[in-house]
């Protein structure tokens, strides 16, 4: 993929998220592979609405989340934290939304969010039946190599997200349009953790 | 009508319900009825963002719900339910959609949603007065011949919609409009009766 | 107001409530007086989705909520109410809805919704201190007669809305784009008599 | 900024709210400097529906909140506070809405919200560790200076906000997309506090 489509998608994929109001602000990030040897990632700009990007408003980092295009616009600092998610996973997008539900759910499973015996499973690659899922929650922090160890130390590699506590969620795919659907996915799970009213 | 026009017309209904927010990732399908002798089905295909279907694609399956076109897209293993909708119940076009407050309502009322004594209910055909209607609560399964069965034993003919378990709402109509309008009639009935917090 | 200009109008309007969610399947009604003497009001025409309504889907009744044109479309039965909403109050345009939480906010006030000290209520022509506001509830009926005379008996010349219990709301005001006003202001004091969680 | 420009960007701002649900009816009002001596305020003129406003739809105040131009469109009299708002704080554009949950949490919170590690604080400046914020919640009033008084006792330099009880939401910053972003931010925050049920 190269960067001007990079940049495109990932400003597209920005804006449907914005309308559903998870990227409140200018809060969020986007990340997408445009290279593997060596590693080259675009993500989002930071400081920027989010529903309003463009295709120029992404940057090349590297695979340890520094930008390679000294004098470009600044990535987000949490392009650290992307780049050691696409190297745990393997995962080709990272979503990283601050939306509400997945914040109180972290509020009230400190511990994880475990999860069993629900159809909208099989979304994220999981069963419906006899499969039991948790999406790990971390604390947060303001050193992404930290919040990197926290994640490398929790996360299951069958289920393609995280959430981090009195933040947000992370939530990554094979691409683009997997990482979306893996993310409303999880959301709508999150949703009905919390509606529910009860433990998952 | 013909394939071409059903799957526009399929497309353009999944668009809608996924703009509700009831098609999360790939979930839900929607189907209808292009030729009754023999039964001929249009349902959506599989693993695509209901968003955005195009005309293409919608996939043809007979009275059983297995695709009369070999090497096409793959049906929906839930068009084998779909098929045994439209067998058992006359209808020409079925929703099926994960709405949120759907599995929240089969959660609290797993023998089946009662409700009496609300306008609303005309909007499926029902009476707003002395008339108790039952929305049945069936457990969820993999299999589709079981989950057929278990329709089959708990529906009521003057009730176009079934909630599954853990996993979401089919309803049904006469064609793909009435089939919408009965579901954003249910869906709103169902959030009534989540929101209401007691029994309907 | 020529009749097509007010079909046009009625079209418009709906369609801003429909995407509301306020108009789910083919639910609710609006109408808009035409000529005062005699009196002549366009209503919206039943059982059309209101998302999709055009210029000719509007209905002229008399001051009775009659049909003065025999053969064209039908007026919906709740053209009555509309009619006599308008002989009371002396509005020129009334918007039914059925909001959620309206009819969640008539069940637990069957006595009526009581209100006070709520900068909104100025949107509705009423004070934001010292003036208490009571948003009548009246008994669901099917009897459009039997309705108004429980209006009749209950609304308040200053407060320009009704619930109708296990129904759903109507508001008036002196043109459409009022009674938009008024709806928008009452569906959001009712949404937060009810997630305030207590009496208002 | 020109006058036009400022009409046509508050007309651009007012719509993205309302399409948000937090400019019910003619509610809230928008404002942002466009000269700073003498210093001139373009405002949304009052009674008009935010999300069809134009560019000829602000009116130009001075630092009391007073119109310029005698005989041109009234001022909303919340122009005043307005004003006052910039005058202390130094902010060139504020925010005013009636987001559902920022009333319900003053209501809750009547000494104001208090709330501290969370990430979405860095939104408004501040820091998502050990950093206190409290968003100050004042009692209403309809006298443009009193409630001017109050803020002056009460807003923190640090906090772009307050609550005014039973009414809104009251927000500012460097330019009116900053105070979009702010906005949205302190939205997202309050319904995180009335959402998760406890003390914030």
């Amino acid at each position: 993929m190269d960067i001007a489509a990079a940049g495109d998608a990932l400003a597209r994929e920005a804006a449907r998220f914005a309308a559903l109001g998870w990227m409140r602000g200018t809060s969020g990030n986007l990340s997408v592979v445009v290279d593997i040897d060596p590693l080259r990632i675009a993500v989002t700009a930071s400081g920027k609405d989010k529903g309003e990007l463009t295709a120029t408003d992404a940057v090349i980092v590297d695979a340890t989340g520094r930008g390679v295009a000294p004098g470009g616009p600044k990535p987000s600092a949490e392009a650290v934290f992307h780049a050691r998610i696409i190297e745990l996973t393997g995962a080709r997008a990272v979503v990283h939304v601050h939306h509400l539900g997945a914040v109180i759910a972290a509020d009230r499973f400190p511990a994880g969010v475990r999860i069993e015996g629900l159809e909208m499973l099989k979304g994220i690659g999981r069963g419906a039946e006899d499969d039991v899922v948790t999406i790990p929650v971390i604390p947060n922090s303001q050193d992404m190599h930290e919040l990197g160890d926290r994640l490398a130390k929790s996360y299951e590699a069958a289920t393609p997200a995280v959430l981090i506590a009195r933040h947000g969620l992370y939530v990554w795919g094979a691409d683009l349009r997997q990482a979306r659907h893996h993310t409303e996915i999880v959301a709508w799970v999150l949703d009905y953790v919390v509606q529910s009213g009860g433990t998952p």
